[in-house]
């Protein structure tokens, strides 16, 4: 039966259709991306010229494995100003827009990465978010992945995108105030109680002594997962290295399954860490984009998935 | 310069990134949907038996020019029940799913219609929207339709969904709160003032006597557009018959121009209407689909947007 399902803390709602279908097979339609180059590729060793002056890398002298630089077409702009508020409200767009490249090599999916690459790669989010931070007009520092042409990716190389913005994002702050308001009625953090109720249930995907990873109840997307640690931690850059491993190696089984599920499909991931001096519980959200949004969904806000999570997590953990 | 605009009187932001190209050559990437048939179209005059059984028709015995039936894949289910309200909240998605087929013919296109069809096509989302609320349970009814595979089309002859819920969507229920907060702030309506600001700026598009199609200041789209009743009217079976006249010409014109300088993209348009005593103005949005929503806009609910509403209704005012 077709079930309305709200967040466990937001006010968000989805639709289950179980009535439609849900085998891999309907949402199967994505190429593996090719090695083949097009053109000449700005994110590739040998061209670090061409893209803005870097500002870190993981490696040595002329050789690297990740590096981050400014994107070339930043949303955002330099130029501050003031909030100019009346019912055409506006503002500067003031802040930072940079590009990680998670590797060196031309063609590599990010979940082919190995664990030890996936975790510099969360390691430069981290050094990242603490160097832009230092910027006492950045309130929030958004770190996401779009991968594939319906994630919204328009360079092949696999990169992360940062953007530092000097306001909290709609979402932040409704997560932060939901959560607040149930830790209030409820004296525990929402994200505390998801991990202790899916780490048992039929979402589950995966789960070691740090972190778990579950298809959350009112998934949005088909095959949704949310990634967090166990622990009530505010940020990825307050991770021990122990938990930053159990992530990187977490994010790379999530991956690396949905990719063999359904061919490398499109997806966006992106984190959610907690604004200075709130107190939100650090996780990841991972979403493939094998469905589309329709009138629907953009004029209610509520979305239709035809994706059970429960079925979801089943395929994720059985790997078919 | 990039700029973070806030939407009239919603906590909705949008960063208009300037900086990046807004050449109209950007979007256009999609074909002209073909007449040809592909397969047995259940929409198609002659297969009237392959769908449920028909609600309503405009036609007379065997023909018709305008069609609504059940969908036969409802999001929605006949059971209702009660709301479970804990940290798993759910509730049967007890509602109706409709189609309305908005042409007999193959391959046409919406914006294609002549004016009299198109209006034809109104008055029957009118009828099926009073008919669906005589039912107590149903709290709010979203015509809404998708068009082309971007838009999240499955069936390429033309046509337009009807969902009807038990509850209200979290966007119209906002709208309605946040139009009340203005309305006492400001003691008008927050779209009457729209009306009022629009009718004579660089967003205006097109205007008659009883409606305006104008490029909203925080346009989340490029070519976002969005049409409403000059007078304050609550839903679209209030509209008078001139009314519902001109609100059907500038649906065609804004389409039609549209499909000149794109060439036939995809797109979604959903109504607002006010819930029941409520006193929502009445109006349509229009979302042509030609850029993509990635990880930013899902994990911040802030859309980039290239191309600034203003530049938008400069194109569709002289169709280049």
């Amino acid at each position: 039966m077709n079930e309305l399902r709200k967040d466990y803390f937001l006010d968000r709602w989805v639709i289950i259709a179980e009535n439609r279908s849900n085998r891999p097979q309907d949402f199967a339609e994505e190429k593996k991306p090719k090695a083949k180059k097009e053109g000449k590729c700005y994110f590739c060793p040998g061209n670090e010229g061409m893209t803005p002056p870097e500002i870190c890398r993981i490696g040595k002298n002329d050789s690297w494995t990740v590096r981050c630089f400014p994107n070339k077409f930043p949303a955002t702009t330099p130029e501050s100003g003031r909030l100019e508020e009346n019912f055409l409200t506006k503002q500067p767009a003031y802040g930072r827009h940079e590009v990680v490249v998670e590797t060196p090599t031309h063609g590599e999916s990010f979940g082919d990465l190995g664990v030890g690459q996936i975790k510099d790669v969360l390691y430069v989010y981290s050094e990242r978010i603490k160097d832009l931070k230092k910027d006492k007009r950045i309130r929030y520092v958004m770190v996401f992945k779009n991968e594939g042409t319906e994630g919204g990716a328009s360079i092949g190389h696999s990169h992360t995108q940062i953007i530092a913005l000097s306001m909290i994002p709609t979402l932040i702050r409704n997560e932060v105030n939901a959560s607040k308001k149930y830790i209030k009625e409820n004296g525990k953090c929402p994200f505390c109680e998801m991990v202790k109720k899916e780490v048992k249930g039929e979402r589950r995907i995966f789960s070691d002594k740090n972190f778990i990873a579950f298809a959350p109840f009112a998934s949005r997307f088909p095959f949704e997962v949310w990634i967090m640690p166990k622990r009530h931690a505010r940020s990825i850059e307050l991770l021990k290295d122990a938990e930053l491993h159990s992530f990187a190696e977490m994010l790379k089984n999530v991956i690396s399954r949905l990719n063999s599920i359904l061919n490398y499909p499109s997806y966006n991931f992106y984190l959610h860490i907690s604004p200075e001096n709130e107190d939100l519980h650090f996780h990841l959200e991972f979403c493939p984009r094998v469905s589309k949004l329709g009138g629907f969904e953009l004029g209610s806000d509520i979305v239709i998935n035809i994706m059970p999570p429960e079925v979801a997590a089943k395929h994720y953990r059985d790997g078919i």
